[in-house]
């Protein structure tokens, strides 16, 4: 697990650019409001929660955490790895895996991938359950990023709904000309917040974690092409055929040649 | 069948935030008005009849009540519950689980699917009229959700209606200024009553129905999955398999490990 | 085909509240100009039948027509009755059916279906028929629903071409200010127009239609199933137990038990 | 190829109401400004021709000139003539259809069908090829379709980019308050050239397109069909059946009733 | 590898009718802000870096730079040589092929797919491995377009969020009323900046990366069928024939006629 500097980077970066133009433009104060920020981030959070269940609200928070951070596995590091141990299984048979095994992490893809094989189960077979994991996992990405998503949407719509209240506000009760400009300064800096939380936060995130879930999904296929092989003890070239139809043509693996 | 504290949460919480809002800024008055309120939800519920059934509509109001609860059953929970199922009738055979069906409410899913293998049909037979049944099951709930999606598509439409109704009323009718703000701060109650009910009220109640659906879709998969099982008389280690492909990864059962 | 007082309760009655709202704030005269409705009505016409042609135009008057009524078939009546049928057909054999289909509308689908089983088609040919007739139902019903749709989209487009016409006639020319108002409250009238005739007129219609025809292939659905069973001369039980899994819960039919 | 009425009646009519809403209101020339008119219709060339190529571009001139025709093929005088050959095929053998094939166009699609089953091709082969050429259309119909849909975006976008230009000029120079309403009358006028574009020229062609595309994949089903059941050497009752599946009821062909 | 005329001509002729359009009107100067240039630039830079990684961003440069230049490659060319090579091949044998394969770019598709020819491989294996790496290439492709479809969603987004810090500065300072003209002219120069950053560069060029990569699934497409028949020595008539219904109706090839 390494930090993800572009995360790290964008989201920072963004939010100090804006800094940057409202401190240029006057002062910091006028942008802050207390009551803008509560309709904002508490009917966010609210209707979000209502939208799903507290548990998923609060797991959500440990997805955006987590794109803060990479895998640090590239597929062609991956790919080379199947490989090896592809050649390995060739001369010394499938149980040669099972010391590689022990050096993996419990929960991992590749750790059920290739206990699979250990455990003598058809290549069939492996192949079938680990496509329905990849499919349950598959399935479980989209809908976490489903709740950012709709986080997203959110954020805008509370944003219109308090600059609604302050505009209802301001205009029944026009007596004094001199209040109208910053109390439509106000109600503006819901819209402002809404659209700075879904366009700089939830939006972004959203993408970072489908995109991440597009990384695993292929590292994944490649774990299922490489147990897949060592299961039927075909001949690893024809594994690097495989995994290089996977892969992008920057990053194949040339194993033999 | 246990209340859904994220619904009744999410809910009221974030119509006490825009009370607060609404309260903080000056008086309630301002946002009440009755003509405003009658647009916006009589036109609401009259378009989404249009639209569906008149007993549609009115189902969808017992399905707006579903979401204030939640079944209660953990998907992990049924798994494990199905695994002993598995254990027991391969011990004494299938018909010890007509005492336990006997146990079920009558319309259940589980119930159905248990009967079906008590009556000793094929495996394959059971798994296609479960199968079917899960697709009737996921249409009917799609549908449901549409209801509730056409309202929220509705409600800011008649809240736009309902403001330019009060615009060309004002603009056509301009000879007192001390007007004109008030005027217009009562055009805006009809778009801020349809923003508040689509973004609090339709739009995350349809997305808990698919939740919903989504979790009791799950829940029918592992009754599916457990009476096939238990119709081919498998060895329920592989029932167990099965299912933790059909589990997120932190609430996968291990049962005989 | 009965009255489908949805469909006329909810028209009317939308009508009904947008014309008291506008009665309540004043006169009724500021919300009538000649010109506004031309823009609006007669645009939208015009460019609803460029997109289409004449014929599917003129066509769709009859599809609204026909949202007006409903086929008065309830799904699980009609599911009793197959199973009646089948229930006859397994005692006296399937010419029995005639006499049936004679007392039929000749356009029916119903007709067709049993028609095809007393003419001893084999039973996997009247399935594969009738399939095939039901999909071209669905594209024919799904592109009528398509007519209604794009005039829901052309109506607003069309409102907001006339509005901007007003906006620039009455901005080149603001020599005297107190027909700003006015002018501008003619400018809005072509947008009510257009959100009016899209949000209260054709896109409840066109989701009505939709509904209609998820109702009449559901219907279809039920006589694929049980022509087919008769075909089969498959026992009547297992007939009800396929046709309970295409109806709802509620409507389910207890023909046997 | 007949002129296609619904086109040109929904081109020149719309075009003709908005233009009659203009000179009611006033003179034309407030809706005349040369450099709008180039931002819109250079801009909207320009940024498609960005979007696709020089050709294609080009081809689109032509998609929109073949707009303004229909074949004039109706799909049951088609379903007709299939009958009538197949039957004559039934009597005198499929070399029958060499002199019948000679009167058509020769890039006909119908062309293509008869001579491959003149040719000998065993019927399932025929009807592959033909499958295949129906693919390949349905996606070149779709792209062609795709280029004006790109067009009815970019349109309003130019729009909106020309109001911002002229509104930053005015607001950038405010110093004589009488020029204010004619400047942004000006600023309007590219919003209603993108708008009047995009919703009365580009989007109706385009769906006007994609209706004349379903029309043409419904001819051709008819002649794969065809060609397939004369291939077949089936009874000519069963090819009308087939027929009837694929035309809407009330243009269904009773050859044989 | 030609230019692209119709990008680089649509590139600068759009931007080249904006910049007549802002010279027409007045100054240049006043839509130049630096800090508004920074917020959309950076913003849109920032936010999209968080949304995928930072390899990813700076590929997209690339990317860019590439729908600047076209294969100059045409289906209608490669379909002719690859009838050249099986006729060929039809003669002297498939080895007769690695003369040709020498002359090739190493990463070429064509390459790889007669290379597998020659290598012997089962016409079916070379089929599904050509396929593979399509469907790997497709996949590629649509996610590199992604970027720039982000990209022109975010541009818009931060000109909003500008516009919003700028019009906040503005009201909430209200004192001098001869300044509030220029004030919201650099508020509105964010939204125009990204209106045009969206709508002038990343959309049309996110387009034409998607219709660039349809084409060499195309090109791809040629290759496979025809790898796939030479490999199987089929008559290069038949070879023919299948390349016609790729191959639109005005390009397609009569190598045998």
């Amino acid at each position: 697990m390494n930090l993800d500097f572009a995360t790290i980077f964008g989201l920072f970066g963004s939010f100090f650019v804006i800094t940057i133009a409202v401190i240029i433009g006057g002062s910091m104060t006028a942008f802050y409001n207390l009551p803008s920020v509560l309709i904002v981030l508490a009917g966010t959070f609210l209707v979000t929660t209502m939208s799903f269940s507290a548990t998923e609200v609060f797991r959500s928070q440990r997805l955006i955490a987590r794109t803060l951070f990479t895998s640090g596995k590239k597929p062609d590091g991956i790919a080379h790895q199947m490989l090896e141990l592809a050649e390995e299984c060739r001369g010394k048979g499938v149980l040669q895996l099972q010391n590689y095994i022990q050096s993996l992490d419990d929960d991992d893809f590749q750790h059920k991938a290739l206990q699979l094989v250990v455990d003598g189960l058809p290549a069939e077979e492996v192949n079938r359950i680990l496509q329905d994991d990849l499919d349950g996992m598959i399935t479980r990405h989209s809908s976490s990023a489903g709740i950012l998503h709709r986080a997203a949407e959110v954020a805008p719509a509370m944003g219109l709904i308090g600059t609604l209240v302050g505009l209802v506000q301001m205009l029944s009760n026009l007596n004094d000309p001199s209040t109208i400009g910053p109390a439509m300064a106000v109600a503006l800096l819901t819209t402002f917040y809404g659209a700075v939380l879904a366009n700089m936060f939830f939006s972004p995130l959203a993408s970072k974690l489908e995109r991440n879930s597009a990384e695993e999904i292929l590292t994944s296929r490649i774990y299922i092409a490489g147990a897949t092989s060592i299961g039927r003890q075909e001949n690893p070239r024809r594994l690097e055929m495989i995994l290089n139809t996977l892969l992008p043509p920057a990053e194949r693996v040339h194993f033999y040649n």
